[in-house]
């Protein structure tokens, strides 16, 4: 049996526990996790279908057919629709097989397209779905030793990325351009990037999720460096926070002070038994004692490894207690809009006595070059 | 009133018209179409929501605010939520200021997580939830002049990155390195790719959507390259296929012809008053009677604009008639497996009077380099 064989079983053996009849998994992560295979099938369905009981099977498009037949779960049974039948025919027919009746419950793949879960539930009306995320996530989020390996070297590859990245910065240089320069030396290295990279120079900090643009770096600039690699299909995921030349807002030292403090009190906190919201906590609570909590607009972190965001969340209400092998990232931020932002992000892994980072750890002070 | 707010009413409209309460797009290109603006929020519910009357209100995670503030359809009402805090209680505020109830029936985004649609599902049992893309289809699938236009500064780009691509084949080049040349040529012309470009080489090309990799060209060699690229938002898509060397397979030339022959067929038949699946049956018919409907296997095309692939599809069972100012590819592909794959497409724009090609027409036999 190999290791996606023991996947499937261990998810066949939650999903009797739970009494859900049957999970149906997307294109995404989870596929890939359990199969060794995922192809997006966009407006197509392509799904793997897991019941509590029996064989898995891959329904895909024709298109995909031979493609599905290298999985390296070695799942025999694929069933192909062609794009002028639709799939719905062989779904049904599908699920006749598998006993599956429309009181019974399904786990839906999380990142479904809504249309393909829109006609399951036409199909079949009266089923119940639930979200696969969680459920799935009791499986993925201890990492084994081979899955550390992985994301260590990711991890390694991104920060070396980054220190020749930064050591490249000139005046005059574009946010796209250097956007590029992140792709390219991930791709000298082997490795696709984990997601676009995000460049932000100056008040475009502000913003988390800026798209990065043709705005110049300019002396006096903060730089936001958001990037990530992918080795063996793990990912990395860092940001570093930088002046460009001496920072020309007064106060970016200190908001770089203050968010390097968080970072430290969040990974103090983490260790086995304790909780995601109280590593959560923990660096909000010295954001908000120097009165820049309405400005951390994000979650303390996410977990990593085949998807860049995965469970668990380090965020407020969540109480998972967090176990040796959890991955996740610890970057608390401040955003001043129309000025400046500060984040930063390494990938913690827990440990027996607290968690290492996969990362360097950020500078001990603002960093200017 | 901008064009965006003017496609909004004109969604309005239709939302009542059809009795429907509320439309909610997701981060896809239909968000993008109706406000200018679109950002992927992953796991984070980053939505549009359109009432059949009433304002369009942004709910957005918080890292996203500032960005969506900036939306060019001035669309003023942006509520953004934290992560501690989750999504679903300004959702269902949103909602009862809409007046939306329990029985009424929401058009939802195709692409929309499914995660968020069983979670808004939770919140409202009983709610009728319909696919949003067929009936934004109607509004986005006559493409205006200015649409016309960006879609064949696409297209040209992409033409001129095939040829000189194509122009630089060596053996012992990889499918990925020849992938990478694509990318940078993109980069050079300022535009961004359309999608991941497909390059197969030899037998890969017998899996349409073969992943690239790390084959290396040989001579003798069948070459398919898929690629595209976006102009101020639209997109291109044309498949080449032609041999390195005098091809290997004593049928590569055979098969080219019978593909052109589809190729040629469908253009011919595409007018407006012609169904999608009219122009489908023009091509399968060509290849079909040589023998080859079987390893045919897929549709003969997509729509294209804001998104690659968009309704209206060229598949058997699409009823729809062709007006001009549809756009779509035509793409017909004979696939053998273990040997070659040819395909062989561009894109047409109708006109009053037939069709015309965005793209350079296929070349008239197998072009050989």
């Amino acid at each position: 049996m190999n290791d996606f064989q023991l996947r499937v079983e261990r998810l066949q053996a939650l999903l009797q526990k739970r009494k859900i009849a049957l999970a149906i998994l997307s294109f995404s992560d989870q596929m890939r996790y359990l199969s060794g295979y995922a192809e997006h099938g966009h407006e197509r369905l392509l799904a793997l279908l897991v019941p509590a009981e029996g064989k898995p099977v891959f329904l895909v498009p024709s298109l995909s057919e031979q493609a599905a037949r290298g999985n390296p779960a070695h799942i025999k049974h694929i069933v192909a629709w062609e794009d002028q039948d639709g799939w719905q025919m062989g779904f049904t027919s599908l699920l006749a097989d598998m006993n599956v009746h429309r009181s019974d419950t399904l786990l839906i793949d999380d990142e479904l397209p809504s249309v393909h879960l829109m006609q399951m539930q036409a199909l079949m009306p009266g089923i119940i779905c639930l979200p696969a995320g969680e459920l799935l996530s009791s499986l993925r989020r201890v990492k084994s030793e081979v899955e550390l390996a992985a994301m260590q070297q990711a991890a390694s590859a991104i920060d070396s990325v980054a220190d020749e990245v930064i050591g490249s910065l000139r005046a005059g240089v574009t946010e796209k351009a250097v956007q590029r320069s992140v792709l390219d030396a991930c791709a000298v290295r082997g490795m696709p990037p984990a997601f676009t990279p995000l460049v932000c120079f100056g008040a475009n900090g502000a913003m988390p999720h800026h798209a990065s643009g043709e705005t110049c770096l300019q002396a006096g600039d903060m730089v936001i460096l958001d990037i990530g690699c992918m080795a063996g299909g793990y990912c990395s995921d860092i940001t570093r926070t930088l002046s460009f030349g001496k920072p020309a807002d007064a106060d970016a030292e200190k908001v770089y002070d203050i968010v390097l403090q968080a970072h430290h009190a969040a990974r103090s906190a983490a260790r086995p038994g304790v909780s995601c919201e109280e590593v959560d906590a923990a660096a909000r609570a010295c954001i908000e004692a120097r009165g820049y909590g309405k400005q951390f607009l994000h979650r303390t972190g996410h977990g990593i490894g085949l998807s860049c965001h995965e469970p668990p969340y380090i965020v407020r209400g969540n109480a998972t207690l967090l176990e040796p092998g959890f991955c996740f990232s610890v970057e608390p931020g401040i955003y001043l809009p129309e000025r400046f932002g500060v984040r930063l992000e390494v990938i913690a892994a827990v440990t027996a006595a607290g968690t290492v980072s996969l990362n360097a750890d950020p500078p001990s002070s603002l960093l200017v070059v």
